[in-house]
């Protein structure tokens, strides 16, 4: 029977066997005969339902509107733009034959839209009246991966991507930020995930972009995950697509371009920064039930104060779920701590005579006695204490995994010895990027922005152009 | 420019061309250059996101899971039930190869996905307490056509498609029929849209199912539009799956299934019933937005009423957009008309003077000139109005276009002549069926429950065994 696992490997024994051990005894994921592909079973969509819900508001505050665009690519299409088919090509399905009959033109699923969205803007807009465009489709995408892993690299993606349009350069690298600051207070604020945000080298940037902008965050391991991405394309796809707009100025000119993704694979960051050797632990603002209430015992009142509990809790909009299966309490409370649920509420006869019920937190462990009367105050409170204490925790353990390398050898001592980033002097050449990673595996994760750049290139001694962050990655 | 429709054709000199002129110059619908695919543009996909919204509530209220399958399907896995295959294996598009690779086995993209659920419950379903299984999946799937029509026949379709597995026979029929019910509320009090609901012939079951109902939908030339299907396929696919589970008696049992789906097709069959020759008519409940106001000419004094307007309409739940573009109100008025906005309300300085705004409703075009104050709740009233008009409208229309033949040569002359669906009395026997298919081309839509059955067959004369309807269809 695919679906038991019998008890979780230790984090720190085999995190990698930790990882699908959890994803598959929180049932969020199942394998299935399609190599490749994973089905995402009720608990994890619920997770995901709640991730396209919350950004999907923002998006839409933001004035952007939700489309549908075609699901297959003619070659000549995706070959209009030079290094896009580059970046895209060895890694798309093609699709030859409808039926019995042979394709006059193959086809590939989208690996990605850009060229969908520039077909299409090629003739909507016209004008600098029909400026800016703001696009954004949710969708399955596919890239044809030779190893998966749930969530973290699959052949069919979950994502959004938003596609933009703009008048002027300006206003589309204002775009562009703006995108990647709603999916850093959304990492921060809902999935309590710390991120480093910062531009990506030429090397790394997206296929055809002008630049590229990513979110990194750090896994348990050390190891870097590249949990979304805002790109700024200029007006190459423009041109290349002879999409044109008459501006203010009465020219014609070719308008600027953004787009920007996230996928469920924020859903592996959740696991992997925040879960632990008893399963997966859930920051409550994604939870899909912030709480669960466990009947201990079949006394009818006991049954009645958890239906009272659940209707007070739901009144404050606080979501809850009573478990009311057969099993014992001891199984209840192990298969509450595997789905995570951030706060458990235990409900017993013995308890109940003395006007109280306990609450478990599912992050600490802690377990509190409260009288009945203050259940929903108390897990409000608990709710919020929680979300923090895993941004905290996690912000805590990824700042003490971030190292300096002044030299090479320095570097890759640090790289092979201790998990985690790496923060370098670069002189900027893409040789001394290379050279890190043909070494050690490691890859530039972005540019630090904001400190004093100091000092000769860790790789080659040049003078250093940019601070930068190397890590190993998912 | 493809995007521009001059004026749209009369609904009555040329139904085909009124339709897609009507999509093209409401914004619901782009082409583009993936042939058989469309574009849904804002307007379009915001409908499509009120009906999934509406309809994904009804699934959760009853018990039912959001899940994420594949969206490709290994020959071998599609060959797996053999009436299935036979339906499906036609019209597939076919993956074979991934990059520059030939896979080893070439796989489709889905074109329904019972076997990818049944694949799943195999894996699952163990004991009659895993039972019902209720699971749902928003997606979008291929069928390889060669002619297609935007939202009612096209290579990509978005749909859900419910997909549950019960205990016993009895249960999956309730369900089979309740969410057929469902279907039916939702095209009812929603869409506006006139129904007939019934049982399919064995000949146009979906393949591989015991029974098909069907929602049937009669567009303003008469046609029949399969609006929706619910299906029971017995223990058929549990079967050829091996899908077993230990029932209350202790017994291995084979469990029993149903799927259920409704599409993008809806759209359609609100623009075929309800518009006109102005353009797309929306029933207020399912409208992206249920009123735009116009305000009459640059004076602040009516920008400010039109803003106010606006929040008094928001606050009661009531959508409302503005139109601030630079166009003439003539132009507006057109354009609010094409749109198919329920209600839309003018506002003029000298209307203002007078304490008064305009009012026109879009089904009618009736106008009626309300007090200020009292704008909220004439358009609540008003909107109730249009929502059932709209419905008893379609109703009378439908009504008046079912006839009823009592022999081959009737049939045929009515066929010939009158556009609408036909009732007659069937034999059951399939070369009837045949027949009239091969004579006129109308198909069998649905067989009738609650009508007494007397007389003999129309098209064999022997003795009848059903009532039934036929017509031609999208």
């Amino acid at each position: 029977m695919a679906n038991e696992v019998k008890e979780i490997t230790k984090r720190d024994v085999n995190f990698a066997k930790w990882y699908t051990d959890v994803i598959k005894k929180a049932d969020l994921v199942d394998y299935s005969s399609v190599k490749g592909s994973m089905i995402i079973r009720p608990y994890g969509y619920a997770i995901w339902e709640n991730m396209q819900s919350i950004l999907d508001k923002e998006f839409k505050k933001l004035g952007h509107e939700n489309v549908q665009m075609p699901m297959f690519i003619p070659e000549s299409l995706l070959n209009v733009e030079k290094e896009h088919v580059k970046g895209f090509a060895p890694e798309v399905a093609w699709i030859t034959h409808g039926g019995s009959e042979k394709l006059e033109e193959r086809m590939c699923v989208r690996p990605t839209s850009e060229v969908l969205f520039c077909d299409h803007f090629e003739k909507i807009i016209k004008s600098y009246r029909d400026l800016p465009k703001l696009y954004n489709q949710w969708c399955t995408i596919c890239r044809w991966e030779k190893t998966t892993r749930p969530f973290l690299r699959s052949r069919e993606i979950l994502w959004q991507e938003g596609h933009t349009m703009h008048a002027t350069a300006e206003e589309a690298i204002e775009e562009t930020l703006r995108m990647l600051k709603v999916y850093e207070d959304f990492q921060r604020n809902v999935l309590a995930l710390p991120v480093i945000v910062g531009k990506k080298t030429d090397k790394e940037k997206f296929a055809g972009a002008e630049a590229s902008y990513t979110l990194e965050a750090m896994m348990y391991d050390g190891v870097a995950l590249q949990n979304g991405t805002s790109h700024y394309f200029g007006n190459h796809f423009a041109e290349a697509f002879n999409i044109k707009f008459l501006n203010k100025d009465n020219k014609m000119e070719a308008p600027y371009q953004t787009s920007w993704g996230v996928t469920t694979r924020m859903i592996g960051a959740i696991i992997m920064t925040h879960g632990d050797d008893n399963g997966l632990v859930l920051p409550p603002n994604i939870a899909p039930y912030k709480t669960i209430i466990i009947p201990i015992g079949k006394d009818e009142s006991v049954n009645e104060k958890c239906n009272e509990l659940m209707c007070d809790l739901l009144d404050k909009n606080i979501s809850c779920k009573i478990d009311l299966s057969d099993k014992t309490p001891g199984f209840k409370f192990a298969d509450a701590e595997v789905k995570g649920y951030p706060v458990r509420i235990e409900v017993g006869q013995r308890d109940l005579a003395n006007g109280l019920v306990t609450l478990a937190r599912r992050d600490t462990f802690e377990k509190i006695q409260v009288k009945v009367e203050d259940v929903v105050s108390e897990i409000d409170k608990l709710l919020k204490e929680i979300q923090d204490n895993l941004y905290d925790r996690a912000l805590k353990r990824r700042d003490s995994m971030i190292y300096e390398a002044n030299t090479f050898d320095e570097f890759i001592n640090i790289a092979m010895n201790k998990p985690g980033f790496i923060k370098i002097n670069w002189c900027g050449d893409v040789a001394c990027e290379n050279k890190i990673k043909d070494e050690c595996g490691f890859k530039s994760r972005c540019l630090i922005e904001d400190e004093e750049i100091t000092g000769s290139c860790c790789c080659c001694g040049k003078e250093a152009k940019h601070r930068i962050y190397f890590g190993r990655q998912y």
